[in-house]
């Protein structure tokens, strides 16, 4: 696999002029992750992509046609405008989490689209002929039905029709911790199979309605969670669904980098930036990126986190300005004059690294104080988008 | 000034579908603050409007035309992309702040794009025939060129050939600190004076430059800074560019709102959202909004901001998610049943209130720690944008 340049100007792709910033999406770490997660489940399990909030800040219209040609044939998105701009580039199943709000009904049939009811009005609007999703709400106390409203629910006249085709397609609900080694997510699933036991669903009951659970870090915990449909998100894009693991079992899908405008002598005594909030200690050089907060590099790393130039941390230096960052890049030149380095020095036009591999996600989203996810959907428009086949 | 309803489905537009949170940006106020800054600078000074990070994350497409229609003559963006943009839907000027690399100036050309040149370097290789601005570095250490370069670079063969036309359109330096009333922007101004008289610019030395050294910040301290031109960002948007004096003189132009998917009635004890990071301490009703910090709400927000019902504060409990939010809105009940109430209960479907003022957008920087800069280019795409007139 070749590194493209992603900030080439050709003629060819004249929405590649002019970026100061890009992201690359790793199309073979895509597809293997999506393979990796089907041999985790087995073939009687389904693998659905989650692709909400712009596939996590990657951008959609890339990753939906790559997770296709892996063989994904079920998407979820958090709302109808979403799953309206998923279905104009895809033919595959496409799961709606917000639900269908009254009045919204004929937009989600005419762009077969499928509800993810999360309330018991919800449910009653919902015309059964055509296929939903009904969530369970077992402990996150965010969106879904409530366990002791099931019952009620499955035995209105639509649903008890004896018409099996009129169940819902997926009874689902969500863990609030998978990716802790602790007992709520098991008390989660208790909650759940319980809850369908009471309303009268299950094998035995001859009502059966296939399930959903699992969210990525679920699927490395127990297999007999898996049941017949898992929704992958965060592990697909290379983050680690097991932080209890020295390794992270996924391969970096994203790699994020920024164009240097401008290298600076600083000299010791002068401040950097707004407010002047650092002052250099010692005659140095800057760079300056055009990576600011506006394309998603939060303030918070201000005189704080580090960009890379060939794996070597640059730190940020003063604050970060909403098209820019300062960082310090003289420790490269000296270490460059003392010893022998195959490194060459960062000069204006080059490109330094700010999301070099998925290691330094977990490093920002710690300086952050925040998660890996914030770090990926904070990643604005302006980046290009561009996939490495 | 009807309210307009920004989530209202209307057959006419069916971008309006399916989105869960909303931008509306008031016309009428945005105007006013372009009036208010042109009658600040006087009619020999222009006021260029900073629309660079999708106008401040408003909405570029939405922003530009209405400040066109307010009499701006002058736009600034951070790259050769935006200014791209910006050129298909305006035919004013249009400088950009990131400058011109090798290879660009024929986009630039072909757009009639202004670069703003940061370098020695870039001054050489622009063909001057074209206009350009210089920026002149005076105590930022970001962009710019080295006060000590410029009598170097305007007597270079291209410039000194005595034709006028070929001189810079402005020769521009940026504040580090202008809301701050200190004497760093005084020093800037006289520093940036200093080095134009050094190189020989200046009215008695017979070659005159026009110049534009003011942020929306500056242009409320000195009239004497004020000179040919000033760049209004954040005054526009109805920042307070007077952070000193008790009152903001710029109108909200900004309101953000998001709809309730879901309202839940939660006991003593449970726990809401990921990781269980809030307990709850009585029985209490909980609403659950779309929008999360995917859409711009950082989740330094968790436990610890609130969202607004008819201005009254809701706090928001646990961790704030992807694509929702939770706020409790027992208090609302218990104060309806309390006392005679005019301010209805919050239903799902119904809005809630993100930023409602500039007030609160300062309140949400003061929580997260950061600036109201960083609030409003965080709103991201999935935001449905609407214009009041």
């Amino acid at each position: 696999m070749t590194r493209s340049n992603a900030f080439a100007v050709t003629p060819k792709n004249l929405s590649a002029v002019g970026h100061t910033c890009a992201l690359e999406i790793n199309a073979s770490a895509l597809i293997d992750n999506y393979q990796l997660l089907r041999s985790k489940v087995g073939k009687n399990c389904e693998v659905a992509a989650v692709v909400k909030a712009n596939a996590y800040g990657l951008g959609l219209e890339f990753v939906a046609p790559i997770l296709e040609s892996a063989g994904c044939e079920f998407f979820y998105v958090a709302n109808l405008n979403e799953g309206i701009k998923l279905r104009s580039i895809s033919d595959k199943k496409i799961a709606v989490m917000a639900g269908c709000w009254r009045g919204e009904e004929d937009e989600f049939i005419r762009h077969h689209l499928i509800p993810v009811l999360i309330s018991v009005e919800q449910v009653e609007n919902w015309p059964t002929q055509h296929p939903c999703i009904w969530h369970i709400d077992t402990g996150m106390n965010r969106l879904g039905i409530e366990t002791d409203q099931i019952a009620k629910l499955i035995h209105l006249p639509h649903f008890c029709a004896g018409k099996a085709a009129n169940l819902p397609l997926y009874m689902m609900t969500h863990f609030t911790s998978s990716e802790v080694l602790d007992e709520s997510s098991a008390a989660q699933v208790a909650k759940f199979d319980q809850s369908l036991k009471n309303a009268g669903i299950g094998r035995d009951r001859g009502v059966t309605i296939p399930q959903s659970l699992c969210n990525s870090s679920a699927i490395f915990r127990d297999e007999e969670w898996h049941r017949q449909q898992v929704r992958a998100g965060m592990a697909l894009y290379g983050l680690n669904p097991t932080p209890y693991l020295p390794q992270n079992p996924m391969r970096d899908v994203v790699r994020l980098s920024a164009r240097i405008l401008q290298v600076r002598h600083a000299k010791k005594g002068e401040t950097v930036g707004y407010n002047q909030t650092y002052t250099i200690p010692q005659d140095t050089i800057l760079a300056v990126i055009g990576y600011g907060y506006a394309d998603g590099f939060h303030r918070a790393g201000s005189n704080k986190s580090n960009v890379y130039w060939h794996g070597v941390p640059c730190p940020v230096r003063g604050l970060v300005s909403m098209d820019l960052s300062i960082v310090d890049i003289g420790h490269l030149h000296a270490q460059h004059s003392s010893i022998h380095s195959l490194i060459p020095l960062p000069k204006a036009g080059d490109e330094m690294d700010i999301l070099p591999d998925s290691a330094a996600i977990e490093q920002l989203a710690r300086d952050w104080n925040t998660n890996v996810y914030e770090i990926l959907t904070s990643i604005s428009p302006r980046a290009r988008r561009a996939v490495m086949e």
